[in-house]
């Protein structure tokens, strides 16, 4: 009895709502995207530390999640995530034109999110082909991912002498 | 009617259990565990990019925040974060020593996690008496500030010639 009342309290516990978690990944990515509009636009293509991508690969590859994955958290049809230059976002050329994908996607994932049926957030995907658990989980890493990446951009803005935006600072 | 429906559909849908935040947490903690290990005795202490605080001063902010903060999620009781030097946490003086502390603070947030309220996570809460916000939130903040920080000791790592370990791993 005391194992089903817990059963029960843990399956009505709200942590986070749909909507709530949607907020949280646009707020981070608002954050990214004006991290990406503090780099120099000549640095955004080249500067590198200790042999790490530029940061103009690592949000390639932040746009090549973040497109096909919200896509295929709501219909759960994935194909491979593409790798170097096989992407076709790695084509942009400018800051301009990455700035721009990066808004088609935002948009993207606001008119499809409230299409991933209830039942997904708790069912095991693979997402990408190849990555195995709870489709909540591939969205934390989505956003992990992002987190993880934008941080070493922070890291290249104060080598370039340049302050990044605030991390607390999610408004958009 | 159909309001009614997708109100209630909104809420009982199961995004993440606290169990699944949890182990998501401690996941993290594991690989920023490992990325302390990773550092050299002294670069831990004393190695900057860009004017940046070392990894260790860093390690102690995260400490500062988990520790305080999980009590603080379970009882509501909250003392601001303390600033630089006055931290206890910063006495440390080995990267033995902040591995000690990083492991009672794990422990520590296992055994306090069963312990949070159902409710809590929904409930606007003001942590370290400053940051208001329901208390998912405040939680996804601590995690985020340490993927954030983590990313920077990457760089650091890499900087230095040291491969870091890998960012999806994540076991414990």
């Amino acid at each position: 009895m005391s194992n089903l009342l817990n059963t029960t309290a843990a399956a009505t516990t709200v942590v986070i709502t749909p909507e709530e978690l949607l907020r949280h990944w646009q707020g981070h990515r608002s954050l990214t995207r004006r991290v990406i509009e503090a780099f120099p636009e000549n640095e955004f293509f080249s500067y590198s530390i200790g042999g790490m991508r530029p940061f103009y690969e690592m949000v390639i590859e932040l746009i090549d999640i973040a497109g096909p994955g919200i896509h295929g958290i709501v219909t759960n049809e994935w194909s491979r995530l593409p790798e170097g230059d096989h992407s076709v976002n790695s084509f942009a050329k400018t800051k301009k034109e990455v700035l721009h994908r990066w808004d088609e996607i935002t948009a993207q994932i606001n008119s499809l999110w409230p299409l991933i049926p209830p039942q997904r957030f708790q069912e095991v995907i693979k997402s990408f082909e190849q990555y195995e658990g709870p489709a909540y989980s591939s969205l934390l890493y989505f956003i992990d991912n992002e987190i993880h990446h934008r941080a070493q951009g922070y890291v290249y803005l104060r080598s370039l002498g340049i302050q990044p935006p605030f991390f607390w600072d999610r408004e958009f």
